[in-house]
């Protein structure tokens, strides 16, 4: 039942397409899930899945539109005229309407709300646009079921009849006074076992979460989360019911993040996939290593300042990788701790003074165990004047690595900066850096050069 | 509407505790939802914690403890006798309870279950209890409402009613026949809307997602998220209807799993948090680094070898950093891009043959910008003789830290091991290596030392 998509299936399609048997075309999708036929879609030529894509039913076809990826719908959508677009707008959930329409020209996404059969659903993207993608308001939809409190149960069931068609999935009723405030909700459960003839004001449930159209989704995301809620009413300053999240958007939201993460702290920009185009993956990956180039040549140049000391005791040169990775790696996992103790808001806020103390000695244990293993490398295979110089450094250099790594994501999240890019390549640089300056500075004192 | 936690609070909470002051105690914490409560027991003294929580209603007291991390719960049930745990596992959803069961010594999690009053539950849990946790039959739980095909609605709804105390919450009931084998659903909108005498075999979505035992967890996200599930049915390989996963087991998943890849690529072994103690943080830094400084001391071997040649050229010594951090900045992007592609299966198969092709033309036309800037540097501050050696030793140290960051990470997929670990420290440290031998080996050519 788990669709498998394979370089011989696609080809099939693609002798379809060209021989524009549609017919053959149309069973080989049939019994396809939408998501299923946007994977296909991806591996088509562009004008094959133009093609394909134009003999789907219009519902079929929107609810492919509404989960492709953000730049390949773009892409998609420049053959597309504006009431070829409006056709599968109508049929959208509003957030997903909202989106798609975002990525277009303004003057596409006038036309295409104009053009809208559905009055109500241009009103409700009409409501929508103004919320900025990254906050609760973003992500609601309008569709969703709402009862007066002084209706009766058998009202309510009438109301989700009505609405049965635009709103896919219903976990609950929301309810509401006559000035739409939001009251509570019931949920489906408890409205199938009710009677009939009862009064909402008296079953449903006071007692529940919702969130303002202005708080952040990682907020939304969590409060989901840690309630385990499928989905969350959204409400103005009021307390006015205006839509609702459902958990797959933030389901999305939570896997984007924790991509976005792995790339900050891989040292790519930008979004970016293995398959994008070469010049995209160039772009995505140059910033970082120049910052990477333009701090090892502020290296080479601590270097040069050591060029006498270096050409004096060579064997000091053996040991300028170990204080630029050991600095590096150090950086990067107290970091990444730092990072995740940062998006963690569950637990007590505890002092920047406890937290520094405490990862000083975790450095200090770590530092002098190091510390000592290469200090035994160097009695055996180095000289011997160089046991301290080695040791001492790499205890330096821990101790400051560990430093930068909790105060970089720290600062940077003060400044509203997403901490997980300094984990990455900018403590890696910076930590490169400050080792081998910690490095040199205490050969030339302990080595009296 | 969102708790706080504060140190104030907390030690207003200690105060009561101590004074045992327990009407003041149940005041403070009435009002809050039990996973806030479970924010306040981390923060508490264990003592303390154990104070409030047998304060606390049974109900409460099983959600609190099922939504506990698996860590810090044993930690907290050592001071719990086999009746008391039996307690609290009477009222949990089975999938919680096994959890709970697995972390405990195999004479508690008999005697538990020997103990349980409810003797359904008692056999879910034995049913669940041989499940490995990174397959779908060890996140399903038993309590689901399924209704016969022969049923009417209303036999259905008398079903949901008897259930309702055991299954929190009901998306949709499953349709089986005689044998218990999975027919379809009827979502729980499509009941409120149906006529009361329908035949459920009139009215149930055949079509739908399910999913066998035996299938890893992954799996199980990846369909819920592609199909937008809130719960999935899991049947065994005679479809079989056995349970079934809920969509906010799947975001625990999908949390946890981005937690580790992130601490993989840091460097970071097992699971620690900032809060852990200093002893587990060490022991959970200290692999890597060792592993780095392993590394680093074989590049310090590599350089010896050199020695004569640096101390003829000692400005060679100046170019050791870029080598090593830019083979280890490409290896870490190279090996992120490739970790990413192998989580999303979504994609065409892309042969090996392709993928390393278009690879290297990136890190080719990334190694000519870097070596071109490293090597304008070199004119200015250096020795005009090392241009070509940097330039050309940079474009090679590029282009073998890509080929060892795609390669890594497929190699250890095929083994079964998360590739993300690739990324890491491991890449970084054999790119140091691979970068600072390319680079001598060059110089030694190219200058006839």
């Amino acid at each position: 039942m788990t669709f498998e998509l394979t370089k011989e299936f696609i080809e099939a399609l693609e002798t379809h397409i060209a021989e524009q048997n549609n017919q053959q075309l149309l069973a080989e999708v049939e019994e396809l899930y939408p998501a299923d036929i946007s994977s296909i879609l991806y591996e088509l030529k562009t004008e094959s899945a133009h093609y394909l894509f134009s003999l789907l039913d219009t519902e079929i076809g929107a609810e492919i539109l509404a989960n492709i990826a953000p730049t390949e719908r773009k892409e998609f959508l420049t053959n597309f005229n504006s009431q070829e677009i409006a056709r599968y707008i109508e049929v959208f959930d509003s957030d997903d309407a909202v989106d798609l329409l975002k990525e277009q020209p303004i003057q596409i996404r006038e036309e295409v709300i104009g053009l809208l059969k559905d009055r109500e659903q241009a009103r409700f993207i009409i409501d929508l646009l103004p919320y900025d993608e990254d906050v609760a308001g973003g992500l609601m939809q309008k569709e969703l079921v709402k009862a007066n409190v002084n209706w009766t149960v058998n009202e309510c069931i009438e109301e989700i009849r009505k609405q049965a068609e635009d709103v896919e999935k219903v976990y609950a009723v929301y309810v509401i006074d006559d000035d739409q405030t939001l009251l509570g909700l019931i949920s489906l459960k408890n409205l199938v076992l009710a009677r009939k003839n009862t009064k909402i004001g008296n079953i449903y449930d006071e007692d529940i979460h919702y969130i303002e159209t202005f708080r952040p989704v990682e907020e939304v995301a969590e409060i989901m989360q840690r309630y385990d809620l499928e989905a969350i009413p959204v409400v103005n300053i009021q307390k006015r019911l205006l839509g609702r999240i459902t958990i797959d958007d933030i389901l999305d939201v939570i896997t984007e993040k924790a991509e976005e993460d792995i790339q900050a702290i891989s040292g790519i920009t930008g979004e970016v996939e293995e398959d994008d185009s070469l010049w995209d993956q160039v772009k995505a990956r140059l910033p970082w290593l120049i910052v990477g180039v333009i701090g090892s040549l502020m290296a080479a140049t601590v270097i040069r300042l050591f060029e006498g000391e270096l050409s004096r005791i060579a064997a000091l040169a053996m040991f300028i990788p170990i204080m630029g990775s050991t600095g590096g790696n150090v950086g990067i996992q107290t970091a990444s701790l730092i990072v995740q103790a940062l998006a963690d808001k569950t637990g007590l806020e505890i002092s920047w003074k406890d937290r520094l103390l405490k990862i000083i000695v975790i450095a200090a244990l770590n530092g002098l165990i190091i510390g000592l293993l290469a200090g035994i490398y160097v009695l055996i295979f180095s000289q011997t004047q160089l046991f301290w110089v080695v040791s001492l450094s790499l205890l330096m250099v821990v101790l400051l690595a560990s430093f930068m790594g909790t105060v970089t994501p720290l600062v940077l999240n003060r400044f509203g900066i997403n901490p997980a890019v300094a984990s990455g390549p900018f403590i890696t640089t910076a930590n490169d850096l400050i080792g081998i300056g910690t490095y040199f500075l205490i050969a030339h004192f302990l080595l009296k050069l």
